[in-house]
């Protein structure tokens, strides 16, 4: 086997080793099903187990109430900026409260305003989207359609500490970067989505979780692939589904619910590795500093720059070199970025922060 | 290795098995890229090369112009169904024509009826969709948003012999399971689409050729992901793209370009594993008929009765004990069905006919 390096992609993302071995070894031939997992017919019993098992997962580790839809769609969350303003914004008579802290949320203004008539809640844009609002600089309208964030933005490294405050208007909210990162209380939202690719599976797969009461809003006016309710009736099997990808989702959430033991202990987990990037980042001294805020700085997605920019480059070859890969930040950040998503081993990161510490001790 | 039957279900279907070893071999690590074919970020050149040379194959198989434009989407056939009256029907001021010849083209009709206005230019609903229309059936509006076809009934095995004439206006065809499985003229066809799971890959992504007139069309009040000109100007990478399942595709047309030598050459093999079947249904006497008339009796999918009904779960059951599997048909036909997609072995279906010759015979 060729040597696996240590992967910081925002996404798609880094995967437990044993889960992908797994997957190696159902590749031919699922057992008992005489043909590859690939192959699999999604009306099988055995099929049937997969999607029946990850959804049971998802509502476990989420404790989600009965009253929500858990679907898996295709498409990703961009596709859900979409479908959320075109069952939920666009025959509803009324305008959505858009919340924008980064490239993902603003994004999903600009999908939902082809749709209809959105108000700016908040926009930390001047600041370039490095915080999350408190909660009285909201301009809520209480007679919106809906109220929409998103929980952790994968480009900015913003991750929500607290759910914003919005009555008794339905919450929307991408969780595209921080699913199943740690528990949030599914009952205040309306509708929560998130693709795989950072903490669940592959790219290919986006889950859905929607109380009942959106789903029967959707208008008749929207074809099935694009309707909640039609596509909650057909229980995520109207055509087929993405199998393989919702094979995997099956996989990652036994091993949070087995191995890892769920929500409230990936979440420690997870602010431990954070911790050790951003105390590394705070000890030195303007050597490193991070994108976000402290009260909000994420713990899937840690974007920091070097005091130097012309240290950026080695910085990265250097880091290269020890297998720390996919360091890289985003245009419009800049700088670096390291993505430490559930699947990321404690090791990784220790490696990286070590690698840090080493570098600005070299070139301070 | 568990072993492996001879699989004839319609979809997720059966796989080349050389490609199933060369995914389970970068399951764990691609070569060079130091993770798994399911980390890889789809941004990296790694994973371009591979979406740049999926459409390569699939533009050099086809022959297609230069005009033309090759997405790779989500959501399957039924997402296409919509997707094509939204941006091609419901704001053009026009009908849509509808040929009806099979459980797919009226799903699609229904899909297109939430749009705009459509005609049924044809419906073989009267003979329980066993054949497709003459030319001088056709009753086509010349001033139609543009005209729609299903290229092959998956379900009751019904595939055209040869284009219908539709003039200037725009021919839309379902191409989702005879995609690859012979030449045809693209230049002929406005939008070809096809999910993956029958003929050239996993569940999971659905191929759309589209000539850049009809791009252009798509309306400004439509979403990023459900309008082919947004998709279509960011290249099938607006956001994360289903990598593994385009991965699977690049292999599956690198063997029919390279192994089995075009479209030409599959379609020849296709024919004689289909007339395997045929001949042997013709041949006995009235114990096996098949579904679709002669003319128009698909390759890819071979529907058919026996004559004393009572015989059907005995006949399952035997074939399933020679490994012969996913051979109930569906319940709209009835009897059995067998789906024999390229990647099904001459040899599987040589089993099979050799079989239903040896059911018929003992149970004459």
């Amino acid at each position: 086997m060729e040597k696996r390096v240590y992967n910081f992609s925002p996404g798609p993302a880094v995967l437990p080793l044993k889960i992908l071995e797994q997957a190696q070894r159902d590749l031919v031939c699922y057992p008992g099903a005489g043909c590859s997992i690939l192959e699999i017919s999604h009306r099988s019993k055995t099929f049937d187990k997969i999607i029946l098992g990850a959804e049971a997962n998802i509502r476990t580790l989420y404790g989600i109430p009965d009253n929500y839809r858990v679907l898996f769609m295709q498409g990703g969350a961009i596709l859900q900026f979409g479908m959320v303003a075109m069952n939920l914004l666009r025959d509803s008579g009324k305008a959505a409260d858009y919340i924008l802290t980064g490239t993902w949320s603003k994004k999903a203004s600009e999908e939902a305003a082809t749709q209809g008539k959105i108000n700016v809640a908040f926009n930390a844009k001047a600041t370039n989207y490095n915080r999350v609002p408190k909660q009285e600089e909201l301009k809520l309208d209480p007679n919106a359609a809906y109220v929409y964030h998103c929980s952790n933005e994968t480009i900015q490294g913003v991750q929500y500490p607290a759910l914003p405050n919005v009555g008794d208007v339905p919450l929307i909210g991408d969780f595209s970067s921080d699913f199943l990162s740690r528990p949030v209380d599914v009952s205040k939202y309306g509708v929560m989505f998130a693709c795989a690719q950072k903490n669940a599976g592959p790219a290919g797969v986006t889950m859905v979780i929607i109380r009942d009461d959106l789903v029967a809003k959707s208008p008749a006016n929207l074809p099935s692939l694009v309707n909640y309710k039609v596509f909650a009736e057909g229980k995520s099997l109207l055509n087929t589904p993405p199998t393989f990808a919702i094979y995997i989702v099956k996989l990652v959430t036994d091993w949070l619910l087995n191995e890892i033991g769920g929500l409230a202990k990936i979440a420690k987990i997870n602010e431990q590795k954070a911790n050790l990037l951003y105390d590394a980042i705070e000890q030195s001294g303007g050597f490193y500093t991070a994108h976000a805020e402290p009260n909000c700085c994420s713990h899937m997605n840690v974007p920091f720059r070097l005091a130097k920019p012309e240290l950026e480059e080695p910085f990265l070859k250097g880091a290269a070199a020890l297998d720390l890969c996919e360091l890289k930040g985003h245009r419009s950040v800049g700088g670096c970025r390291a993505s430490i998503y559930n699947a990321m081993p404690v090791e990784g990161v220790q490696a990286l922060r070590d690698f840090m510490l080493d570098f600005a001790k070299k070139n301070a």
